[in-house]
């Protein structure tokens, strides 16, 4: 059961040596670059590193299964024991479904996947389909938001460590619930990074706001590529993962003919078929470009959904009234008028934030479910200095005004852990880099990046703070309050109204108009109307309610109070 | 006639003052960071430029149509007075077309567009259909290539200025040769750049080999991509230019949902229907990506053509056997099998040279024609250090051979001034930069590029010694030689036999066979066959010999005699 065969592509060294168990091993030259040693007898769970042209420094494996000690340490070998349950799962597409956010350290107050299986249930009420993970990869230090990984094949171990995150999947699939994996391609974290010691993983030509670009099309990338690749496939088949959320992939520079992106989609594509289960890539990109959600057949890179901050930033900036930063264009009813009708707000006119035009508009093989969409996310929080959250921003009415927009408009919904009940808990950036230096580093850094946007800098939590990390922990007490519980049944009850009628899973864009205070949005047969303003208003539409918020009736026509939403069904 | 309004894009500066005959004149500032002054009464030729918030400096305008007195100097205002004659020119396309690529400075003796006018009559006896001019836009210094241009809207100086470049046009017009002009928007040159003081044209995030990249996606982009587009149309539309050669597109650097290639072709496809005459862009691309030169509707970004550097190297590596530098994986017959039915050799293999997989397969879309291929351009002998021609490294058979593979073989074939008598002249790398510091910098770096390729430096011309431009010229006389005037011969035959048999002008790719010493390639019912070897050659082909280099006979099937060629139409 355990590997005794030992691989590492360094192709510039003269000379690999395997450290195992203390013990020095040459290794051999085999092709492309690659070195091999075979360690007889094998023993279970060893520690190994690797010394490249017989240095002092034991490096890790860059396919490092483990990492008992962090990111610095020796890896250990590791063969996945995890009895599988989950032999009745069929998968779970991304048409249709509705996405939790969760993040492991922060999601249960141990902060552990094995901790997190508790909470599913907690999932499978309020209705979701699939659980998005935020990154699990092993990253430096105990706690983080995980985006600066650097063990890429490594279950991060204060989160319990590869075997508990199949015991998680497991469990998810046992209950009904799809996982999508959260993966950074677009750079590493500046702790704990070692790929450069054994091959030209990075091009150092280019930097992205992250540190230098991954190396995907110069001289050695063919490995880099296939070094990401073969990640997509261990998650994806290894351990039963549902499908990959790809972090700023706008940041993945690639100039070759065959992007990364559609190399992946091609790979997955044919692992689906293999594995008889869908498989989703999901871009988070800002471009507001349609070839990323394009079939490969038709010139696009083949992703199945994408991240569309446009019906974000139209509803928040509508419900706030925000209008500053890259809220600016969206702070009006028109904008939420276009991101219902055609997806992308920005399709191609000026971009007030980015100082020109941007984006195009959606072709028409694009479905509307291929938007992932939401009120807040960990990023746009985490975009706030101090990581206020919406529900401590807006009335608890307008918080009910975002749920139904964002769950029964077009686009994929996706809850961030703890709205469904309006959690007034804030959700901060934090790190726990254990170097001195580059503590301060980020936390200076930190609180550098808001004094440019005239934020109060004592509002803005040092992220190295222990406290940051843990007044960032889902505030499960807050279910015990009957406003939260209430919002709560809202959620339930629009995702339950989701799953009822088909007209809101339609791949159809809306219909939407506007007026002074008021939002109407037709799908298909059904309507979703909202009442902004003070004053009552009256409709000329006629169906059956099936969800109110505030005061509606329909009986010829709609009446609805204000702050109210009415979700009707049957529309003539 | 002459303009009397100015304007110039400036968005940062709070104030500019036109400077005109010597006088300051306030402009005044209008929308999206334009300035505008009228000048009344307008006088005609008058030189003038932009003081920016009051500075010492005057600078030309970016928009500038004359640089009289070089690109350091004032502008002159100018309207083009040129008496058209081409009233009947309907254009010409790429498809079917033979390029001739001439640079005005080293065609004559007198180095001037009026000049090279007088040689037109031997590009139209030779059965050329476009001549593509090496760039004539304001560089630095009097002579040079032309690719540090500065003063994208003026016409250099020296060739003549604007109004020798209208006559130069209509003279082809008017011999029934359409005009491919070069133009370079992915840099400028390192002298004379005065855009930087005016407003946000470059990136200086991103270099290229050249320096800066162009901004093309960050903010205030839109007019720096305007600037573009109109340079695109001047030469389109007011110089009657009928495509144009744009420099090095992977350098464009441009993250947008619609690349600029593709509003470039957008753009010039509605100018060609306005214009009614056909319209070409041809991209100098290097990255073997189909998409290139597909349709828009399909994903692609439009080009009608593309520079196929595959098919250089196959054809050059195999006739001189070098294997060496980017010829590595070309000096084989499979290279030119590879890219006589594929296009593209390198399609999604490996590249040693780049030491990664490169390209992918063309397309079912594209069209042979739509590679432009040679077997001698400006770049391919430049980039040799003593800018030596192939027809000083192969035989004379074997320059025969080069010649028929790339007239009759699939592409549009371009042929390199005094390529088509064998002449033996150089071409250099020359410049003329009059700052004795860049001037010195541009030998040394000459020197050291070839340093590290270990060539001899002595063989290194120097780029600033006048010599080296004077020792490029087009050496005329050589076709008083019986050898070159027999070699031009061949040429003329081959394209007169192109003319004369569709299967030579076919979309489709070839058939191709090879032995250890032979090539045979098929085209429809047509057969071009090389013996390369020593030994004569019988191959099972029948057909009509319609041209013949060293000694073929086809009575019942071929022979053909050694270092020979045979051409053959009504093949069965």
């Amino acid at each position: 059961m355990t590997r005794n065969r030992f691989d590492v592509w360094a192709p510039s060294a003269s000379s690999m040596t395997l450290v195992a168990g203390g013990v020095d091993h040459a290794m051999s030259r085999a092709d492309g670059g690659w070195w091999s040693a075979d360690l007889v007898p094998a023993g279970r769970m060893i520690r190994y590193g690797y010394r490249i042209d017989g240095g002092e420094q034991v490096f890790p494996d860059p396919r490092s299964r483990r990492q008992p000690d962090g990111v610095h340490g020796l890896s250990q070998t590791f063969e996945l024991q995890h009895n599988w349950g989950d032999a009745d799962w069929t998968g779970r597409q991304l048409a249709g479904s509705v996405i939790y956010e969760l993040h492991v350290g922060t999601f249960t107050e141990a902060g552990t996947l094995d901790s997190a299986i508790e909470r599913l249930d907690h999932l499978v009420e309020l209705g979701v389909d699939l659980v998005e993970v935020m990154p699990v990869n092993a990253f430096n230090g105990v706690h983080g938001w995980g985006y600066d990984g650097v063990a890429w094949f490594a279950v991060h171990e204060p989160y319990g460590g590869p075997e508990a995150y199949a015991r998680f999947v497991d469990a998810c699939h046992q209950r009904g619930l799809g996982v999508i994996q959260d993966v950074v391609y677009n750079h590493l974290g500046p702790s704990g990074n070692y790929l450069p010691q054994f091959g030209p993983y990075l091009n150092f030509d280019v930097a992205n706001p992250w540190g230098a670009a991954v190396n995907l099309d110069g001289e050695g990338s063919d490995e880099v590529r296939r070094y990401i690749l073969d990640n997509v496939r261990m998650w994806l088949d290894d351990f039963h993962v549902d499908g990959l959320r790809l972090d700023a992939v706008h940041a993945l520079l690639d100039h070759r003919a065959m992007h990364l992106l559609e190399e992946m989609a091609a790979e997955v594509e044919s692992l689906s078929a293999h594995l008889r289960r869908p498989l989703s890539l999901i871009a988070e990109s800002d471009l507001n470009d349609p070839r990323m959600i394009s079939p490969r057949a038709s010139g696009g890179l083949g992703m199945d959904g994408q991240w569309s901050d446009d019906f974000h930033h139209a509803v928040v900036a509508n419900l706030t009234g925000d209008g500053g930063g890259y809220y600016a264009d969206f702070a009006d009813l028109d904008a939420l008028v276009g991101v219902f009708e055609d997806g992308f707000w920005h399709a191609g006119d000026f971009s007030t934030f980015r100082g020109r035009r941007h984006g195009r508009p959606v072709t028409p093989s694009v479905r509307s479910w291929q938007l992932v969409v939401c009120s807040d996310n960990h990023d746009q929080i985490g975009n706030r200095a101090d990581g206020r959250r919406l529900a401590t921003m807006v009335s608890r009415d307008r918080l009910a005004v975002a749920a139904a927009l964002t769950i029964l408009g077009p686009g994929t919904p996706m809850i961030f852990q703890g709205e469904e009940w309006g959690s007034r808990q804030p959700w901060m950036f934090f790190t726990s880099h254990p170097e001195e230096e580059l503590g301060q580093a980020v936390s200076e850094g930190r609180k550098k990046e808001f004094a440019k946007m005239a934020w109060d800098l004592d509002a803005v939590p040092d992220p190295q703070d222990p406290a940051t990390f843990h007044g960032s922990k889902v505030a499960w007490h807050e279910l015990d309050d009957a406003d939260h519980a209430g919002l709560l049944g809202w959620y339930k009850c629009l995702i339950e109204v989701r799953r009822s009628y088909e007209a809101f899973t339609s791949p159809d864009f809306a219909g939407a108009a506007r007026g002074d205070e008021w939002f109407v949005a037709r799908r298909g047969d059904a309507v979703i109307a909202v009442n902004f303003g003070a004053e009552e208003l009256t409709l000329p539409v006629s169906g059956r309610l099936v969800a109110e918020w505030g005061r509606a009736d329909d009986t010829d026509e709609l009446v609805l109070g204000s702050a109210s939403i009415a979700v009707l069904v049957d529309v003539e």
